[in-house]
């Protein structure tokens, strides 16, 4: 039973990373696609490409816990370090990317959770 | 106004189509890995196939619709025929591909109604 | 053998179309990466989200091509029509973006060939 | 100029890994598509979600490495592990699966060279 209790909530953890991870890809999209339309200042190369990074990680790891694969604890930790750095990067950016940061966050937490 | 209730009915469009897809790449990933355990039978190949095209098209409809892309309607138009077959399939299959079937569906009638 | 003869040339314009569309999947993913860099004018978001989408429809039309999937000619048609787009705007970017451009034509001509 | 020829270097190793992952993720696309088809015994679950791991960790690689983000030392050393795993499953396998077997070591070798 208690192993029981155990794998009920590791498949809770999964499935509140799946959707944190899909969250953070759409957030991710969408503000990539926003932040494109202001003037470009050059630190926008490096916010661009990690969100763009991330976007992708949260796809791999979402498919990966989706999959159970053995590999999802190490993609989900990976992930949870684009995604931290991707949402320092977006609160440097100012209220326009605020929504994305703290998807990026979320995304971290429940990644770091399944860890 | 007018043109602004339109945009807005079509936002909302792209939302649910958007939000299907997601839930459509998430049933057909997690039905595939499901559907490996069982014994294989010759015509699962070309179930699994769909399975894996219809989760690439769904993941490539949302993005490009996140982006509002300009080939947003034709992408959409085409992840609709794949759902379509997908579900047919999945129909065929038996009770344990019934939710996917219903997603495939769900996700389908989104999609041709941003058409 | 007529028959033979047909299956054959199928298969290398399948493969010529695979090996396109991960070219071209290649140099829209780094074009964009260089053309983040220079200073962004309002035209540029309209063409990273077209590098982005062709990037995304390349790697689709690979993976459903290499699965030899139903629904190979119809995406192979979608990514013509966004390579088609993606290498005009390439060459209205000017010389940053030529080979970006060169690599579009060539995936959207084998694309067209496996109609 | 010891700095540029360890950056020149450093380059080679990055298009030598891109390569690799681009040849890894079509050999494994193509060889589960030929591996559904064979007759399914228990094992082949674990293989088949192995192969669709490795062709989606290898995608995530090749565009992080394009985008020279700053994970990418981090995505190509479990990009390693991942395809080091896969090429033994595909060697447990037997002779069907040896083309991907070798697409996933020299892929594993060309990820851990960056590291």
């Amino acid at each position: 039973m208690t192993e029981h209790l155990t794998a009920t909530r590791a498949g809770e953890r999964f499935a509140v990373a799946i959707a944190a991870a899909t969250d953070c890809h759409q957030a991710c999209i969408e503000a990539l696609s926003w932040g494109l339309q202001q003037r470009g200042e050059p630190a926008h190369l490096l916010h661009a490409r990690l969100m763009l990074d991330c976007a992708q990680m949260c796809d791999a790891a979402r498919d990966m816990m989706l999959r159970s694969s053995d590999f999802a604890h190490q993609v989900a930790a990976l992930t949870a370090d684009v995604c931290e750095r991707c949402a320092t990067s977006c609160e440097r950016m100012g209220d326009g990317m605020a929504g994305c940061a703290r998807a990026c966050r979320a995304c971290a937490d429940a990644c770091r959770a399944i860890g």
